[in-house]
């Protein structure tokens, strides 16, 4: 298939386009660089050294006979983004090309409005650009768990019969998102399951859960082609984070009780659920909904597990529980349903001692890059404005 | 109380200004004239001779001894808008500032995207405005009835109970907008849920139904206030609509079957609603949402009701079914409830046939500012772009 990968250079962009790429799909990449960007704002890096995608691009093909080609600019720029669907003519548009940090989306108002209008806009591009260029391409569109919150009954796969007053109707799942960020995204939704309405674009939207890890079979073959693994309060995500927490000596940072369950995958499973999608192709005018993660884990569980992995390697690892930057409930009913992948083929990945030990190697091959500075949480949702700053005094690690 | 309504210079803000301020409120209103701009864009003219907003208002002052302020700028930009929050220091902000035209925002990618982010952005400025400078002001909303859109069960005021396998909760109703205009009113709505739930800001969201008619008692005070009257294909409500089409002899403009079903309310009634609302604020952090309408009719219903309106009248009017512009159910279930504002002591003025006469003599009052070429649609949802054009054999009437 001919797959474009938006937002390419990214976290899961990177790994996807890779897994696409050596599957046999002819891959094109987009990216603007704008993540790049925010490391430099943040005073943030990945733990790993990423190097250029120009070079990367040019390892992969030198390592495995892969052409990725590559369209740098931003989806938001419609006369760009529209050029690119008329010259790769994809089957398959993965979308990953969104601001995707919610501490980001509330460090002030210029950082919610600017995740807003970034991710919606950009969005609308997409369809527009479908829709006018390539109306039978399948979008492929990341969504986030984090959509729908917390609510006291089950979650269901994008929607929900619901009996009422005698009646029943299909409607969509309602939401509850807990941040700008994930704001954005179930504006998006509902953009999307309209545009499927009128235009009869066909459409995936994967909801999903939080990612974890950095491996994955691609990016070993060569070490140019490390993926990022981001640890910062700001971008980084929980697990990834505890692991460079522990392998810094740091205390690891549980906000509040620690009893917000979420959904998890491993990258691995990523990768595999978003070529599952592309080679299932929703049908015209489908709004197709996925929850996509493995296995649900409360943040306290999963700091419980690093405890032990590092236990296992000779480190003594203590849990703060600080004040919770967020709001959020921090003890709560979660079941989340995720079936529809694994009925489509998905053989997860499930997070074991193993993955727990390769996550801490990594940390401690690039303990020499470890700002632990960046491990406590500087945004705080109660306020309107926060200004990040990293005193001296904060870079001093805990452990 | 200190009320400043944002948008004060459009259909429902300038009826709402006069409205609050001859009752006695101290009433500030902010406006950036972009309606009467969209007016030059569209080639559209209100029905009403409508004066510049500083004539309205000096004329205003003349007749009632009431002073409005005047802040002539834009939501969009927070300078200015934190700056009228500071001065004005409002016990309520009545939010009316958004572009609200379903048509208008179909018409292509840009008037999609401008009319997402112009309400989306603007709210979220107005969200920060008061959590920075006067968190305890209530906001009162514009929202709109075609947020739910017409789902087979009844649709209940903003939240629904929802037993789902053994475990029940009380969630956001789902929504299914219509158009990216709906759509932008999801957004805000999801937005502002989340700004109470982290800010404990007090917000009451009004999912107002249709609005028809022009005459409040506070315009017929002096013929410079008279409110503008709509009955273009975009801007044009659809009961304003069919009474100048009746008054031009023209045939009455039906989409498609026309069963389309939605709720309407008196302009008499959007006025009374605002101040309820503005007199009873919601608590502090609650998200509290009425719908804010008195009947429900269908397309169909309406156009009946104004043929045997305008037959009284001596005039033969005929009902067109026009292929449907919209993509949206043409007969459907629809049972929306709107008990919470008559709770607090709205008394609706129903839809009746003097009303009817009164649409219907304005409309004739001002026929030879009638264009017939206005009331054909031009803006179909299945394109992603409509190029509006006037051919001259459009102009002719129909009648």
């Amino acid at each position: 298939m001919k797959i474009c990968v938006l937002g390419g250079d990214g976290y899961c962009g990177w790994a996807t386009a890779l897994y696409l790429s050596l599957k046999g799909h002819a891959v094109s990449v987009v990216d603007n660089f704008l993540r790049r960007q925010w490391d430099f704002e943040l005073g943030a890096q990945t733990l790993t050294p990423i190097q250029p995608l120009s070079d990367r691009l040019r390892v992969w093909q030198k390592v495995t006979g892969k052409a990725i080609e590559l369209f740098t600019g931003d989806v938001t720029d419609y006369e760009f983004l529209s050029s690119v669907i008329q010259t790769v003519e994809p089957d398959a548009v993965v979308h990953f090309a969104e601001q995707r940090s919610a501490p980001y989306s509330m460090i002030d108002r210029k950082h919610a409005i600017f995740t807003q209008i970034n991710n919606v806009a950009g969005t609308l591009n997409v369809l527009f650009a479908i829709k006018e260029f390539r109306p039978d391409c399948h979008l492929v569109k990341l969504g986030t768990m984090g959509e729908y919150g917390t609510p006291n009954i089950d979650i269901e796969e994008g929607y929900i019969r619901i009996d009422h007053n005698g009646r029943s109707d299909v409607l969509p799942f309602p939401k509850q998102p807990g941040s700008f960020y994930h704001l954005s995204k179930v504006h998006d939704s509902h953009n999307i399951m309209f545009a499927c309405k009128i235009w009869g674009l066909r459409v995936t939207d994967l909801n999903q859960g939080v990612v974890y890890g950095t491996v994955t079979d691609e990016v070993v073959l060569d070490e140019a082609l490390i993926n990022r693994f981001d640890y910062d309060e700001v971008f980084g995500t929980v697990l990834n984070r505890f692991c460079v927490e522990a392998a810094a000596g740091h205390h690891l940072t549980v906000y509040g009780k620690g009893g917000q369950t979420r959904g998890f995958l491993d990258i691995r499973d990523t990768v595999r659920c978003i070529e599952i999608a592309c080679l299932n192709p929703a049908n015209e005018g489908e709004c197709r909904i996925f929850n996509q993660f493995t296995e649900q884990f409360s943040v306290l569980q999963l700091a419980e597990m690093v405890q032990a992995a590092a236990w296992k390697m000779g480190l003594t690892v203590e849990i703060d529980h600080l004040p919770a930057p967020r709001v959020e409930a921090e003890q709560h009913y979660y079941n989340a349903k995720h079936s529809k992948l694994i009925d489509l083929g998905l053989e997860p990945h499930y997070l074991s001692d193993s993955l727990l030990d390769s996550l801490m190697n990594i940390a401690i091959r690039y303990r020499e890059r470890i700002d632990s500075s960046l491990f406590l949480p500087q945004v705080q949702w109660r306020n309107a404005r926060n200004l990040r700053s990293r005193p001296s005094s904060l870079s001093v690690s805990a452990g």
